[in-house]
């Protein structure tokens, strides 16, 4: 029986993330910490948690930690964790690329496991590795992706991580590119890839990526509707939390 | 039986129609027009065609001419064949607006019928109306057209024309755009419409029109694969020309 | 200001309906009616309301009903609302065809309006009016409709009722059917027209409905992922029912 | 120089390879072998060809032979040119199962390359590779796909293999499947998966395949509107056929 401990446990994915796990049979979430509420009996899905604020006296009773704060805390949270020797999700941004390197030397002098996901969409995480694998066959390509119109930045995140693991498969690459009559048509460029950002209420987050040929299309598409399409990978992360070694990022590693 | 001249006939519009029509009861080829292989027996579909170059002797057999030209020869034979007191429906593009009234006055004169037909494609049209309605009950749309990459402009101007129709439903309509981190990503602006223009092999003319409402979308999408999907429109348009009365201006007023 | 009750209140649609008023400028919901909680105090959204049972005493500040409840109960509220005199929108199911006319007969007499309205989706019910149109100028229709996998009838209503509106605009409809080497490969038959029901996790409700011709297809699709995606439906028809008169079926008849 | 003889040259796909490989630098077609118009000069895309009839002859000055005819020869022409120690890509249907071993046995002998390629459509088989490798992280899954009216049998092939292929990831898929009110809603089963035949003009060959988990979908789709998509595919199988050992079956094999 993994005992898990969530920290953020108040936040969209901390009750999300123990719902989940209380419908595991190998897996429990032993502690559950946040900064509001502390002290108090909350029912989240099922069952009701203490609300506990430190991470020292939860990691006794704790195998793994899975930390769902935000960038603020979230480095501070893994050296502590990593410091009481315990194996760590962190599953919040705010880790630079700078610093894995530093919880990486961390993580081997404490003997534990650390993985950083950005994103727990199974599904996303798969587009970008078929999209990768395509890349190598087909050569026009261009990305479409759709959110919600509050979304403050375009094109999103995942968007121009595909494009770059895109590029990385051909130095370069036919840029197909009529002449915009009106500006902005044909996309944003990252490299040789065009991206285009759709904002529309009745999306919550999908993206398109469109390979072309002579005479065919090969579309990888991933929707997600809500929070619980992240669910699977965090259970995935915490089952495979004492298989890997060191620090790993990207669910990409353990798919 | 509706006699046919076809202007324009070795060409692939004009070859396709011909094609079309011997498949149809009520209506025959009579004349095929070109300025190339003149006096020629050329073989299209399962019948040959004495090419001929002019419109005056083919009018004393034809009942109406479809003219598949181009923007040099269109508004000339317009005139002519106007003037010879035969219907015409202008497949071709290249009659300007501000001609189209003076076409209107020729046609009441010599009491013709005239069609003026940019886009055969029923599909198209039926898009562009079905658009211009849903526009009334969503506040959010964009516009998403994907052609080869052979194609000169972005946008294309179908989805200019749309963008255009949907525009005049509202006064204003709320613009939700997120801040571009790269340029371009969010597309070319027409009013308040976006519109993204994908260039890509494997496909030859699609565009979608996505409408966006709290937790919900509605998309109108037409996919040509090839010139086959004009000739429903352009039989449609023959059985019609004798129905309207004086000038008429594309598909969708005899839908 | 319109004055609103629902009954039903405590039940989904009923909550996101209040919580749709309460955001509308010209309309105020005076009265919750529902047969658990009766008597409390109960918050929906910003505001608290205090939940009745007693259409009754509810209807001397009501302008109009709104119900959510169902079959059992749903006959016998419209009766005594338009037996008060009082306008009504039923958004319950369970209203029979043959018990429609007797509705009509006593809103008649009592002078109120009633609309009965078994989807408030605004979308869907233009894809609906959409199909009926294009399928005037395509003769092959199939229809793909996506829902979760605990929908318990396929295929849907909706796709049901759009196949039989489709079929009305055609005596009959060439049946393109291959040889099914496996049994259902080519869906369900409504009359000329092919069903394929589609049962996955990630879908809420989604239909496609998807037009054929020679070189083209015309496809509509409607995706709801929320029940959000009723509420624009509900505030329409609140809007309209002061401007209609006696009986009407359906959002169409106000669109 | 790769020195190719086009067997079923006449045929669309061998005057298509004929014309795709005129395109390329490192190969060139020596030989066009069918049993119409032998012994005639034949213009294919830019230049001419003299139909021959006879393997053996060609032979003398071929490395490697397409072979495009049917099931009535390929077995035959496929032990003669073994027999005649040259390599050999199998782009006809009819090659049965027990029978490639027997070609193995031949090809070993002979020490001849051998190439069985039943569908050269590259996007087609990264379609049932990603869809195996989707197939492992969720659960649901169901399939579409679209063709034109013509086509005999439904499901196709391609998506009976598909079926088969995410069949074997795992020992048994939860079968989501509502009641069907009419018969064939839910489609053909292979399996525990459900597969949906739809057929209209418009479609030349398009398959979905659509996985599905709370919140999310994952979408892979193949659209081919012309005989130009096998060519990549069949340049690639020509490159490659010096690099392979012995008998190998299908694109996937050297992608």
């Amino acid at each position: 029986m993994l005992k898990v401990g969530v920290i953020g446990a108040l936040g969209k994915m901390g009750q999300e993330t123990i719902k989940a796990v209380s419908n595991e049979d190998e897996m429990k979430v032993v502690a559950a910490l946040d900064v509001v509420k502390t002290g108090e009996e909350i029912k989240i899905g099922e069952n009701s948690y203490k609300i506990s604020d430190s991470i020292e006296k939860a990691s006794k009773n704790v195998d793994v930690f899975i930390d769902f704060t935000g960038p603020k805390s979230v480095k501070e949270n893994a050296k502590q964790i990593i410091g009481l020797g315990k194996n760590l999700i962190i599953g919040a941004t705010g880790i630079l690329e700078a610093e894995i390197n530093e919880l990486r030397v961390l993580a081997l002098e404490n003997k534990v496991n650390v993985m950083i996901i950005p994103n727990f969409a199974i599904g996303a995480v798969l587009m970008m590795e078929f999209s990768k694998r395509a890349a190598k066959y087909f050569n026009e390509v261009e990305i479409l992706e759709y959110h919600h119109p509050y979304k403050l930045d375009a094109p999103s995140g995942t968007a121009i991580k595909t494009a770059k693991l895109i590029q990385e498969t051909k130095e370069s690459r036919e840029k197909l590119k009529g002449k915009e009559i009106i500006e902005g048509a044909r996309g944003a460029n990252v490299g040789d890839i065009n991206i285009h950002s759709i904002r529309l209420n009745g999306f919550v987050a999908s993206q398109e990526v469109i390979f072309g040929g002579a005479g065919q299309t090969l579309k990888i598409r991933h929707d997600s509707i809500n929070r619980e399409s992240f669910m699977p990978g965090v259970i995935l992360a915490l089952k495979n939390i004492n298989e890997i070694e060191g620090v790993i990022y990207g669910m990409e590693a353990i798919l």
